[in-house]
C-alpha cells in the first residue's frame, strides 16, 4: 500500500507547488492533542499523509538512492562496530574506495592507499569530527593547557598572533558555488602545519567529470575531503562522504589488531544505518557513465537558463555558475531605477536597497506561484534570486517553464515592465 | 521487486544465523575493485544483497517503524527549517508531544507547556546538544574565560573544588540497564545550578506504563530528557527523542518573531530528514494500548528467562532485572571451581578470572551455534552474560529456543557438567 502510495507520489509530483503553501500551526488544527488509544488502519493513516501531510512538504525526491535506503531501513541492522555486522562496514569500505576512484581523490585518502573513507549523516558531523582531530594533533604538540590559543581559519583571515588549527577550503559555496583556490591554501597550511578540510559538499560530484577535476586540484596537500551523495549525487538523506589521509585519530587498540574498521570511532554517534547501502545502489544502478551524464545534463540546463537570462537585457547575471547553480537578477538599468525611485519614495530606500527589494519582490511572486521555487542569495550588498538545477528529477522543460515563471511574473506584477521591453 | 526481496527476507529471517558468521574482509573478495562503467539491473544487484550482504548482517529488523521511514525516505525532503517543509517540522512538534504524554512527562517539556521536543539522530548527539547548551548557560554567567574549570559529573565524582555544569543521569545503562535515583540526583543538582540530563534511551519507554513509571519520577527537576525510540519502541534508526525544558538556548531572532520551531537551531547538523513521520506510523499503526501490550511482552519474557536461571542452580542471576535484558552467568560452585583449577592450570588464572574465562567462553560457543545471539558485561570483576527480550519480533519460543541452546552449548561443550547435574 506504502509503495504504491510513494509510486503514485512520484507519478503526481508535478501537480503539487513546489514550495509548500501552509500557514504555520496548519497541522496542529487537524491532527489530535493525543496518541490514538487504539491501532488505527493504514488506510486512514495515508489518507492523512495525502490530505494533511503532503502539502505540508517542499518535493524534491529521489528514486534511485530511495530503493537502497529501503532496504538499508529495511534491514534496521545497528552497525557501530564491524562485527556488529560486517557487510555494513566492509559495503562503506568498498564505496568509499569506488567513489573516491571516481572523483580521483588521491590514493592517500583511500583505503587501498593508507587513508580511508566514512558516510557521515551531514558535512557538519563531518566538520566536527575532523575538527576534533585537528585540535588533538596541535594539543599533543603544544600540550592541552594552551587550548585557549588556537585559532580556526575560514575565508576571512580574522586574527593573528594565535596557533592556527584548522582550513576550511569550500568547493562549490552554498550561496553561490564559488570555489576558493585549494593549491595555494594547502602550500600556506603546510608551512604551518594546519589541517586542511576540503567541503565538497555541494560540486565535489561534479569531479567525476574530467573538465571539473581541476576543480580540486592541490587536494593531495589536504588532511580531510568531503562531499555529500545526498546534495547532487542521488542519494537520499542523510549521506556526507568523508575521507581523511592517513586517520590516525580513528585507530584504536582494537581495530589496529585485526583488519577490520570500527566506525563507531569515526563519527560523533555510536549506532549508525547502513547508508552505504543507498550510495552502492546508486552507483550500480546508474553505472559510472550514466551518473556523468545526469550531472552533465544538469550542468547544461544550468547554461540554458544561463543563456536566456542573459539574452534579456532586462536581467543579468550576477555571479559565474561554474556547476548547476544559476545566480540572476533584474539588472538596475537607468530607466528601471526612475520608477523605483517613485515606487519606493517613502522607504528611505539606497538605491542598491530599492533594486534589492524589487528582485525580493519578484522572487516572492515566484515562490508564491507554486510552479517554480526559487531562493535567494546576498552577497556584496547584492540580492540575486538563485535557481538550481541540480535535482534528480530535473529535465529541460521544467527550465524552460521556470524561466517562463520568471517572464510572466514581472510582467503581471508590474505593469511598469509593459513599457520596458527593449 | 525490492519489497518483494524485504517481504522474504523477513518470512525467512529466523533461517539465517543469529550474528554474523563471516571473517574480517569477505566483501572485497566478492565484489569488484571499481564501480561499473554501466547501469546494472535491480535483479542482478539484489542477487549480490541475497549472496554477500544479507550472511554479513546481524538480523533484527522492525516492520513497523520501517514503513514510516520508507515514506520519509520516499519524501527526501531536507527540513531544516519550518519553511523548507512545515509539515516535517510541526508533525515532530505534535508526535513529540504525544510521545511526551504518553510517558507522563512534565509539561514543561512539552510545547504545550514551556518546553518541546526534537528527534535526534542518537543520545551520542542529544548528549552533545544538551551539554553545549549547559555550557553556554554556565559561561554566561561567569565568563567565556573560565572554560577551563569547568566539570561535568557522569556516574563517579572525580574533581572538586571545580564549576559544575552538568550531570548525566541514566534510567536503564546499557550494560545492565540499571537506574539512577533521579530524585536526590536533581535535589542536589539545583543546588550549584547543575544542568540534569535524564539519559533514558532504552528505559524511557517503558515508562508508558504507570507501573514503571516511578523510574523517572523527580524528572521536573531536570532540564532535558532523552529516549530512543529506535532503541525500545518499533522506530527504526535514527530516532532519538529529546525534550528540554524551557529551551532558551534553541530560540533565534527567527523563530521568536513567528510561531514555528526551526529545528536546525536544535540540533548539531543543518540539514534533517522527516524522521516523525515513522515515530508517528508507529504510534498510529499500534495504538497506545498495543504499544504497551508489546512492551509488557517484553519485560515478561524477561521475567521467564530469568525464572529459567533461577531455577537451575548451575546459574546465577546476576544483576537485577528491571526491564528487558536479563544478565546471568554460570555460578562459581565450589564442585565446578575444583575442575577449572584443573582445566586452566597453566594460565596464572584468580579463581575470580578462572570462572570469568568461562563464562566467556559459554557465551562464544552459543553465538558460533547461530541460533541465538547474546552480548556480555563486564561490572565490578563479574563477567556477566546478557540477554535482550526487547526486540520487536521476539515471541516466546525464541526465549524457551535460546536458554534450550545455553543447556546444549553447556553440555557438548563441556562434558564436565555431565556430572554436575544436580
Amino acid at each position: 500500500m506504502i509503495i504504491d502510495f510513494i509510486a503514485d507520489y512520484y507519478k503526481n509530483v508535478e501537480k503539487y507547488p513546489v514550495r509548500s503553501q501552509v500557514e504555520p500551526g496548519y497541522l496542529q488544527k487537524v491532527l489530535p492533542e493525543s496518541a490514538p488509544n487504539n491501532p488505527e488502519s493504514m488506510e486512514t493513516i495515508l489518507q492523512d499523509v495525502q490530505q494533511h501531510i503532503v502539502p505540508g512538504i517542499t518535493h524534491c525526491g529521489s528514486i534511485a538512492g530511495f530503493l537502497g535506503e529501503m532496504l538499508s531501513s529495511g534491514f534496521n541492522i545497528v552497525g557501530f562496530n564491524w562485527i556488529s555486522s560486517p557487510a555494513a562496514t566492509e559495503l562503506e569500505n568498498i564505496v568509499m574506495d569506488w567513489l573516491g576512484q571516481m572523483i580521483k581523490l588521491p590514493k592517500s585518502f583511500l583505503f587501498s592507499g593508507n587513508g580511508g573513507g566514512v558516510i557521515q549523516g551531514t558535512t557538519c558531523e563531518a566538520i566536527l569530527c575532523t575538527l576534533t582531530a585537528a585540535r588533538d594533533r596541535v594539543l599533543n604538540k603544544i600540550g592541552r593547557e594552551n587550548i585557549s590559543k588556537l585559532v580556526v581559519y575560514g575565508s576571512d583571515q580574522t586574527h593573528s598572533g594565535l596557533i592556527p588549527l584548522f582550513l576550511c577550503a569550500t568547493i562549490g559555496t552554498t550561496a553561490i558555488t564559488a570555489v576558493d583556490p585549494l593549491k595555494p591554501l594547502c602550500d600556506v597550511a603546510k608551512q604551518f602545519g594546519i589541517w586542511v578540510h576540503v567541503d565538497a559538499a555541494y560540486a565535489g560530484s561534479a569531479c567525476i567529470f574530467p573538465e571539473f577535476r581541476h576543480f580540486i586540484d592541490g587536494v593531495e596537500g589536504a588532511d580531510s575531503f568531503s562531499l555529500n551523495a545526498h546534495k547532487w549525487f542521488f542519494a537520499t538523506l542523510d549521506c556526507c562522504c568523508l575521507w581523511a589521509t592517513n586517520p590516525e585519530y580513528l585507530k584504536n587498540k582494537a581495530t589496529e589488531s585485526k583488519p577490520v574498521v570500527d566506525y563507531k570511532d569515526w563519527q560523533i554517534t555510536l549506532s549508525r544505518s547502513f547508508r552505504s547501502l543507498k550510495l552502492w545502489f546508486v552507483i550500480r544502478n546508474y553505472g559510472m557513465e550514466n551518473l556523468r551524464h545526469f550531472l552533465r545534463s544538469h550542468v547544461n540546463m544550468a547554461r540554458l537558463f544561463e543563456r536566456l537570462v542573459s539574452g534579456d537585457k532586462r536581467f543579468e547575471v550576477v555571479f559565474p555558475c561554474h556547476f548547476a547553480v544559476v545566480c540572476f537578477r533584474v539588472s538596475p538599468l537607468p530607466v528601471l531605477m526612475d520608477k523605483l525611485k517613485t515606487k519606493y519614495e517613502n522607504c528611505l530606500l539606497s538605491e542598491e536597497e530599492q533594486i534589492n527589494e524589487f528582485n525580493r519582490e519578484l522572487l516572492e511572486s515566484i515562490n508564491a506561484s507554486g510552479k517554480a521555487y526559487m531562493t535567494n542569495v546576498v552577497l556584496g550588498g547584492i540580492y540575486a534570486i538563485r535557481f538550481a538545477t541540480g535535482a534528480t528529477l530535473t529535465e529541460e522543460r521544467h527550465v524552460v517553464v521556470a524561466w517562463t515563471v520568471v517572464l510572466i511574473t514581472i510582467k503581471i506584477k508590474l505593469k511598469i515592465f509593459l513599457s520596458l521591453v527593449l
